[in-house]
């Protein structure tokens, strides 16, 4: 496995390479068929799962949950006020909204936006055709390339930014790769968003834990992107969840409301585990989803027209034995087509999926729950799919085995992306001419032309005989994985970043760190 | 994990027991949320990956390849002459066919069939929207539940046809689940028709690896069925392998005849290791596939109009860097996805995928690849998936800690394939009005009615918690495979079979035994 040593697409990228040099590179690298590319534009078509008549039965419902249960914000005095003055119908904490309210809200948010990194050639869009992956977000846990599982530190946090970095198939480092529990919880934001600005030049998420740790991400991205671009440009992703059913909390909508404020995104996510905070159906769930997003999307609407919001979504279920989550099962997939199909209804991004499982271990069952997951985020035509690599034990922990599993695997979903090619060299017809009847393809001139590039190469399958196999060791997937994976550690190279700029982040996190007690709760 | 020791659900039917009494049965298994159906009727819509002018130009390429190429019939004169009479224009062994020649000869095919089992609870339908499972086929191969890797033998073919019957979401017992090498190579047919209807009540397949053997397999299904009801009815599928390129050999052509001239079914089945077999392209592929199909499909009509016959496509890939098979990527799944819409165009039940990987062992490369390849047979609309449960290490090997495991995906999807519920109950209003912000779902009146059947329960998945996990031994879902495995080997308990049937299955198997040297290759 000459692979396993080799290096990945991204990482050795220098600015001021052309693009073509890092193709090569990446297309040498094992790492994936193609180049590194900032993002996927899905040639093929989304999958759906409802008809007009079920999406519109949805769309009632959902309306009848905004005007009758309503929503309730609980914030300070202001979400409240803001509602009132919007029109909607407010009973203490609980919004009800009038029927159109937030989709007449709506209509000032984008359908599609660029997510700027600071290096250029790497910032993304979000909407349309556009599939953006990106890391495991909040483990408290790893488990490390020794096999142990234990708390996770700055140093995993760096390793897995430095990973999303590497991979070629992954989009953007990412928000809380993993909770550095080894750093105050008041302080380690700030460690974070410098991780991601120092390590990677991919586009990456701010703090959403409280509204001063939104207030300092947005401050240390203007460190990088100048104050008056950042106001102009999404730079960040922020993932704020609903606290299902039917509420936002003050956490969720203070840092919402800092960043919809600076125009910055909102991914406004219902947290689904379908039978606790949702019905135990699927259009229920959907119901329900669709109401919350409307509620919550069109709230960033009030703080400032025009702010970019995706429609989130994290579909799970629970195990009705147990009560405990399950993943990669048939119903949350269900879920998640259909809310795909609501969010184009709605003109938003929409963000849902991953590689989740509930697994202890990189193993078949982490491997099928992974895959049924993200087989359906790719033809569901998710925009933004976070936990994309590294996921593991319900989100409980970020693996590194894992996540080189993973990213392989988003390799070929890119690959999947690109569709049928109908071109002339695509239909082939020299070849199955030239070749004939009871000959083989392995030398003709069409093979010889396109062999390179013609199938995705995973740098982590075994692809050899049981014998050769046998002899390299009867490794499993995970000990290539494991290799591969300390190999890009060591190998791993910084991308620039000018000297000014890291001076700058660095002052204004010590002078933040010097203004605050420790807290560790 | 009490689902460890459950009985499965179809395994303990009896004859005569009413359909609510096993549907309760194996609700309460574990083996999936639903109870044993058999077959799954494809309630959601086939994805697509072509559109019209897309298959347009792949039809019109495969016409070019029948008339100017060609295809090669070697057989003996008989296929040659069948030709002839019907209008090709045939040089040696080659045979050109004049546009449109196939299509129309495959009008006589039917669209849609019943595959009939000895238990007719256990018929199911070809074609349309109904998916059936059938399990591995042709390992030489076992990896058996010591872990070790040894030719197969007869107990092992027996083993696989009793979890096959046993396991509610495979609807077929298959046909050569693994070779019995330790039965004479010309005998050993005899006792795999016998297993599967001994050690059975599903439908299965018949002998294809020589003429006299498909008439075995024809004379023993008629001493089962009876000899008019064999005649006017099918009761076995078989698998015509195309030798591709372009080529039909003798063998293959040899049983289809056999399975034509007695109404049993033939599946049309180009084997493509897409840069050795066919162009390194999906639509290149695609092209040659619909040409074999063609030719191999409609020479089924030549001998007996109205033979059902399959459109069946086995695809892969092999490393350009190895020449060694690779599954479960995208270039496949193109494939696949693009011969369903060909063959739905050509009015023909449709046979592909499985859960294929080229892994040696159950780990998560052999799941993320079954996975892709899996999640795409449900998804392309495939109507009959051979190697659905049991495929290892390219086929080589049927493992039994991988059949239990892929059955538990089977489970999921016949959940999946269900779609979304858009009554009342599935709408859930009442729940979500019940519940309200901020509350929960788990004793709402809705959830209590409907939590035993809201969500697929896999009985091998492991969704405790770290420390639970810990308790119990940290095992790997091949563990749990492997003990749940054991146990549905030792409850296993044989359906009914007429002892005047079995006297005269065992005596003529021992006529022909007798009338035959052993050989062994």
């Amino acid at each position: 496995m000459d692979e396993i040593t080799a290096e990945p697409g991204a990482g050795r990228r220098q600015r001021g390479e052309g693009r073509g040099a890092a193709a090569r590179r990446a297309s040498r690298s094992g790492g994936g068929a193609g180049p590194a590319m900032p993002y996927i534009t899905r040639k093929i078509k989304a999958y759906e799962v409802l008809d007009e008549e079920g999406l519109e039965l949805i769309e009632r419902n959902a309306d009848i949950v905004l005007e009758e249960i309503g929503i309730e914000f609980r914030d300070d005095a202001e979400a409240l006020e803001l509602w009132k003055n919007a029109g909607a119908d407010v009973r203490g904490q609980r919004v009800h909204f009038p029927k159109g309210l937030c989709r007449e809200l709506l209509k000032t948010a984008p359908s599609e936006f660029t997510w700027h990194a600071r290096n250029p050639e790497r910032s993304v869009r979000i909407g349309g055709n556009a599939t953006v992956f990106a890391p495991v977000y909040g483990s408290p846990f790893v488990r490390d390339l020794e096999g142990v599982r234990r708390y996770a530190t700055l140093e995993d946090f760096r390793n897995f930014v430095k990973l999303a970095y590497m991979a070629p198939s992954i989009h953007s480092s990412g928000g809380t790769v993993c909770e550095p529990v080894d750093i105050p919880v008041n302080k380690r934001h700030l460690d974070m968003v410098y991780s991601h600005i120092k390590y990677s030049d991919k586009p990456f998420m701010g703090s959403v834990t409280a509204p001063e740790r939104a207030e300092d991400s947005v401050a240390m991205a203007k460190l990088v992107f100048g104050d008056e671009f950042v106001e102009n440009n999404c730079v960040m992703l922020n993932l704020i969840n609903a606290n299902s059913p039917m509420v936002f909390d003050e956490t969720m909508l203070g840092a919402s409301k800092v960043y919809a404020r600076h125009n910055q995104a909102s991914v406004i996510s219902p947290f689904i585990l379908s039978g606790a905070m949702s019905p135990v159906t699927v259009a229920g769930t959907l119901t329900q989803i669709l109401a919350e997003v409307l509620a919550g999307a069109s709230f960033t609407q009030l703080i400032r027209k025009g702010a970019p919001v995706l429609f989130g979504t994290f579909a799970a279920s629970i195990s009705m034995q147990s009560g405990a989550p399950t993943f990669g099962t048939p119903e949350p997939a269900l879920v998640s087509y259909g809310a795909a199909q609501l969010a184009r209804r709605m003109g938003l991004p929409f963000r849902t999926g991953g590689s989740l499982c509930a697994s202890k271990v990189p193993d078949a069952q982490a491997a099928h729950e992974s895959a049924n997951t993200l087989n359906m985020t790719l033809l569901a035509g998710a925009n933004f799919v976070l936990h994309a690599a590294g996921w593991l034990e319900g989100g409980l922990a970020a693996c590194y085995e894992k996540f080189m599993i993973d990213q392989d695997q988003l390799g070929m979903m890119q690959k999947m992306a690109e569709g049928v090619d109908l071109s002339e060299s695509g239909q082939a017809m020299d070849a199955i001419r030239e070749v004939g009847p009871g000959a083989h393809y392995l030398g003709c001139a069409h093979t010889q032309a396109n062999f390179q590039t013609a199938f995705y190469r995973s740098a982590l399958a075994d692809n050899n005989s049981f014998e050769q196999w046998e002899i390299e060791g009867r490794k499993r997937i995970e000990d290539r994985a494991n290799a591969l994976c300390r190999s890009w550690l060591d190998s791993y190279e910084a991308p620039a970043l000018d000297p000014a700029i890291d001076e700058a982040l660095l002052a204004y996190i010590a002078d933040r760190k010097n203004s605050m007690a420790d807290a560790f709760t």
